[in-house]
């Protein structure tokens, strides 16, 4: 039974991602030791100086060596190449792991650079905020959140177990699927949303007959909830859309189809229609709220002083 | 000069946003009694029993009878029948506004009942939560919202200064624009979110590949977002598109070609027009902060604990 304690971990990578990672794993005493890289100095440097990581290293390499938990928190273009590097500097009965939110790529890229010996598991942490860098991370953004873990169909039990135990030592409730099951179902849940996001938008950015100004003004009428979800990191999500291509359009078609379909009982005036489906919409949230992914609190909880929800 | 101080108002419909309008004037002292109406007894219960009105009506001819200000809180769809209902009711010199999402579908539907002598104002305040029904109203609803009124070409200008200084004491900063203009506005930062929210979560509940329950578990992914605004009244939102669908289309369609360009650069590859986008929408979210339309604190504030924004 592995208690989720690992003497030497390694983060490549201390963006939003990579420091929540050493502030819960600091808070839970899961690590003696806490390595890291950056690729820019300045990143390294805020890193040292906030305490997310106890060494600072210039290159993946040199970040890795002893370590006994190796982190990606790169980008998913990225895996590639720092698993090439890394390689060779990996330590027998070392785990590897990464964060990215595409997972049938990151196997692909990375899975055949891992020496035998050592374990690659790839994992996915459903949790972030809209904020990028170093100082974004806290302690708390894992938990009660789920952490997909997809391991190789030759993987080894104990390593997964052991990793599984230390995202739940994070604060992570903790699922195993295949990384193409993962793929659709993060299409769904996060890749399409933010896409949409984005596309709203930048839509809204091009009109003629109404103003930035007039958009930013009035834009407690829904549109607000969009853009932080666009202010997400452009280059992770350039990756994700780049890396799980199939997937996306695959529910982007649906998305488009259905939303054709909206669009028709519009443009014919069919208000049962209409009604019917907003009306199914509606249940979902309260599972969400049920089921702790989503605060009560209407409106997110932005308005001081907000009742909580009726109770009829 | 105004002070927005009415004696009598009448709430025709107390859901949300009747009900906040309640609590607002109370905190604000800026009636001295407030009549209602609500079509079912039991809301007319809740409504008394909450103090949110000091005499419930069984019919919104009955409410309004010596009224000073008549607040029309229905879906727009049930404005035309309310306004003829009420017409020979009105006092002289009386104003009626109503708070509906869509603005020249109420002009016409509204204005041909109101009589010589009785101000006919428009408006609509740009506030709300996913919430519905007379216990979900709260007083500070409209603190720091723009409230937008459309006063009629022939308009009194002494009646829109009053109407005016009552939604600034309600905690709202307060716009004119005509109704078309209103609408095409709307159609950007509320309807078409609102569509797009409705339309997302409805196409996720019908996948065969992802179950409604892992929808539910892994919507920290961002989908949980577009659950909230989704959970908005259907009868409202059913209202809102079978009286703005000009505009609506017209945004839709707008909508719809941007995400075909984004498709296209999604199937192709194209990472740098992606990362260009993405970095492009990133922005707007920085304006709607800083003009105080949304918090600051990341995700919404929803994570306990949490950072306040890099300031790098």
């Amino acid at each position: 039974m592995s208690d989720g304690h690992f003497k030497k971990i390694a983060l490549i990578g201390v963006g939003l991602i990579g420091s929540s990672i050493s502030h819960a794993a600091r808070r839970g005493g899961l690590v003696d030791s806490i390595t890291g890289h950056a690729r820019t100095a300045e990143t390294r440097d805020t890193a040292v100086r906030l305490g997310l990581i106890d060494t600072a290293h210039a290159t993946a390499a040199e970040a890795v060596q002893d370590a006994d938990l190796i982190i990606l928190c790169v980008p998913v273009g990225a895996c590639a190449k720092v698993a090439e590097e890394i390689a060779p500097y990996l330590k027998q009965g070392s785990i590897v792991t990464d964060v990215g939110s595409v997972k049938e790529s990151v196997v692909n890229d990375v899975a055949p650079h891992i020496p035998s010996g050592v374990h690659f598991i790839p994992g996915h942490p459903i949790a972030g905020t809209e904020n990028s860098g170093p100082e974004a991370g806290f302690a708390e953004l894992f938990d009660n959140r789920w952490c997909i873990l997809t391991p190789l169909d030759n993987g080894d039990a104990a390593a997964t177990a052991k990793l599984k135990a230390f995202w739940q030592a994070l604060g992570s409730d903790v699922d195993v699927m295949t990384p193409q099951h993962h793929d659709m179902v993060l299409a769904t849940v996060s890749h399409l949303p933010h896409l949409i996001a984005f596309n709203i938008v930048n839509s809204a950015r091009h009109l003629e007959q109404v103003t930035d100004r007039e958009v930013i003004k009035y834009s407690a009428g829904g549109f607000r909830d969009f853009t932080r979800i666009a202010a997400s990191d452009p280059v992770m999500w350039r990756d994700v859309f780049l890396n799980n291509k199939e997937a996306v359009l695959e529910m982007l078609g649906r998305f488009t189809e259905d939303l054709t379909d909206l669009q028709r009982a519009i443009r014919f005036g069919d208000g049962d229609k209409l009604e019917r489906l907003f009306t199914e919409a509606r249940g979902v949230r309260q599972g969400i709220v049920e089921s702790g992914q989503d605060t009560a609190a209407p409106d997110f909880g932005r308005h001081a002083g907000a009742n909580e929800p009726a109770s009829e």
